[in-house]
């Protein structure tokens, strides 16, 4: 499959190796055809990795994942191009959080969601939200947490949950282990769990741990 | 030890009966003395139960639980009176939610919380949110839930959360699954969670649930 990995960051290469040792084809997209980042990657990933524009990207891909954050996500696939989105899974790992004074913000939150903006602007597209609640160590390497810990998705296409929750079975996840909360307003619940994600970070000391579902009866 | 315990829902009642059938008195506390559900609940549970009102109740105990919704918390507890709050550990179990168009909407949110607001308010009472993550019967009954899943406590006062997690210990919570987020502005962490649990009940068909923190390394 061809992917497109909107960002350039620990996240966007993390997904990005992931997907190329994973024998996909992969293009990491940013604001510049040279971005440093990107190229560097490149050379490391080897074959089947590329890097572009966030349009020339989206273009290439097949998939879409933005991998840029929360708040700036819509600009970024306002760059790629709606017609570069157009009937494609896109899927959002974003959150959209910023610091202001050492505490964590949330922007969009609550009566909206990154997920959702992202619907509602590219409504063509068939966004799944998914991956957000956890370190991307652990996105592609779920063995790093003992336990049968769970992802989520959500979105309004059924298929494209379930290719997503395939592609999901290929880092690892069991498909058991992937909760589908239903449509993409679920994305406030993912991404409004951020802040105790980041309390439960400074408690355990590091990143790489995840939430298991106990359930009675 | 004495406990007032403000509120007359499922959750105070709740809480009470627990507290009295564990030997403590216990003030259930209401707007008007003569609140139906409170006289009920008082002949129900038996010896050392009463009824009050809010000043009453917290006038009587030795600490002071506030069981009423987030969102009327600061109302109920301006009645209860600063004076009867001075010095004690008062225990927030509430959410700031309520229901619009069939989706939960939070009031404080991602800026401030419910914990922050009582503690800023009564700067005398030594605040600690807990509980307000699991379900009421989860609450004093937490091996309705196997596993070794958690609950959290925050606040200012070390003391108070000590003193806490050993009330949540004779509730049947062994301290080592009591993870002290820190201060109270941690309360918005475990506020904003309220949306997933609420997501998590839908999907899994009761509230008999919770989440075990698995840790890598």
């Amino acid at each position: 499959m061809r992917y497109a990995v909107l960002g350039t960051g620990v996240v966007g290469r993390t997904l990005g190796t992931k997907l190329v040792e994973l024998g996909h084809e992969v293009t990491l997209g940013s604001r510049s055809a040279d971005n440093p980042a990107a190229l560097e990657w490149v050379r490391a990933a080897g074959g089947g990795a590329a890097a572009g524009t966030f349009a020339e990207a989206a273009a290439a891909g097949e998939v879409v994942v933005n991998a840029v954050g929360g708040r700036v996500a819509l600009a970024a696939l306002e760059a790629a191009g709606a017609r570069h989105l157009d009937g494609k899974v896109l899927i959002d790992v974003s959150n959209p959080l910023a610091f202001e004074d050492g505490l964590v913000r949330l922007s969009p939150v609550e009566s909206d969601s990154v997920g959702e903006q992202i619907q509602r602007t590219f409504p063509a597209a068939r966004v799944v939200k998914t991956l957000n609640t956890v370190n991307c160590d652990v996105m592609v390497q779920p063995s790093l947490v003992p336990g049968e810990h769970q992802l989520f998705v959500c979105g309004e296409d059924a298929g494209a949950k379930e290719q997503v929750t395939g592609l999901l079975g290929e880092f690892g996840w069991p498909a058991g282990r992937v909760v589908d909360l239903g449509g993409i307003t679920a994305s406030r619940a993912v991404e409004m769990y951020l802040p105790l994600w980041l309390t439960l970070m400074g408690k355990v000391g590091h990143a790489h741990f995840n939430l298991e579902l106990r359930r009675g009866r």
